[in-house]
């Protein structure tokens, strides 16, 4: 189905601006940070049209801008706030998706203060409305991906909230997350994760008779 | 649930910072723009357990950032950039919600040059990826709002592909569209009409034998 615009002219999806990358060239992700990965592998699944799964923007409060001439707007004055909400969201097969994604140089543990507590409450909110709701942590060193299900990451943060250790190690994750096996199409198939999650989950809520 | 930071302390969610409203002191929105309503709709489905549903922040093309000492960083250099979806999504009752929000000062038809191809084209992969989809249009000095699901605005979009006419008229989304009937708390209950639009379907689906 084409679509065009108002004059006539035929659409072409606009090209995006590709961001300067990150350099680190450890041999698990050849340059690519965590955040082009999954951008990429998002672009995969739209052209598949397996998901529609999209980055927000960050946060800005703007506070100045100028409107020099005929030329575009220039913001002059801005700063970074913080998101109230995870990273990425969308939908597959029809349910709402939403997760939180972090890359760890760390090789036996994922400490928790790289999640945000206003992304915990966030991921709460979205678990109770029945939302698909994770954590995607990367092990760099490791070339290592895994899915972990908000109702997981919840108990190893209440664990913390309770004065127990600060971190999931990489053990916990082997236990309670699902790994996802980096590939080529897409690099991180977490499409694939989700799938197995949700046939573990609704086989122990049928169990529990849900 | 209480949630606690790192450190033991009480997790308070934090106050939106309010941006400057423009001024509109047409009774129906008594200085509000459609934006400061829905949010405020929102938070009120939020706060009751209802629906998980944020604005995305706007996007912006960072040029050049200052980080003067120990003060935060400021943007020095921005840009504004074309986005690439609509403006809210979420999660009600586990499905996936999408939407673009528009208001009129046109008191007997809506443009479609307010809405932007690349939505059209987001709205698209998300109906197809079955979520639910739809544009808000709000006709400010009638105090009158309306959903229109996806599905209605391509056959009117497409319409104007092929020549017809460049607007939707009133008439159309009295017939086409699901009238939100604005109210207090929450001022925009527009799940009340996503609600209605998704028996009327599962009506006709079912009718379809789907």
């Amino acid at each position: 189905m084409t679509i065009r615009y108002p004059n006539g002219k035929k659409y072409q999806p606009v090209q995006k601006q590709k961001k300067p990358k990150k350099k680190d060239y450890t041999f698990g992700n050849r340059g690519k940070t965590l955040e082009d990965e999954l951008n990429e592998s998002n672009e995969y699944y739209l052209a598949h049209h397996l998901a529609v799964v999209h980055k927000k923007p960050i946060p800005i409060q703007i506070v100045q801008v100028d409107y020099p001439g005929r030329s575009r707007a220039v913001i002059r004055e801005a700063y970074y706030r913080t998101p109230s909400t995870t990273d990425y969201n969308g939908v597959y097969k029809g349910r709402y998706i939403d997760f939180e994604a972090k890359e760890t140089k760390n090789t036996t543990s994922f400490p928790l203060k790289n999640v945000h507590i206003h992304q915990v409450e966030h991921m709460k909110q979205v678990d109770e409305q029945q939302g698909i709701t994770f954590l995607l942590v990367s092990f760099q060193q490791l070339d290592r991906y895994f899915l972990l299900p908000f109702p997981q990451l919840y108990d190893f943060w209440s664990r913390m909230e309770s004065g127990g250790r600060k971190s999931i190690t990489l053990e916990e994750f082997e236990k309670n997350a699902v790994e996802i096996r980096a590939g080529f199409t897409p690099r991180i198939p977490y499409l694939d994760a989700v799938d197995s999650y949700l046939v573990n989950k609704e086989s122990e809520d049928g169990a529990r008779g849900e």
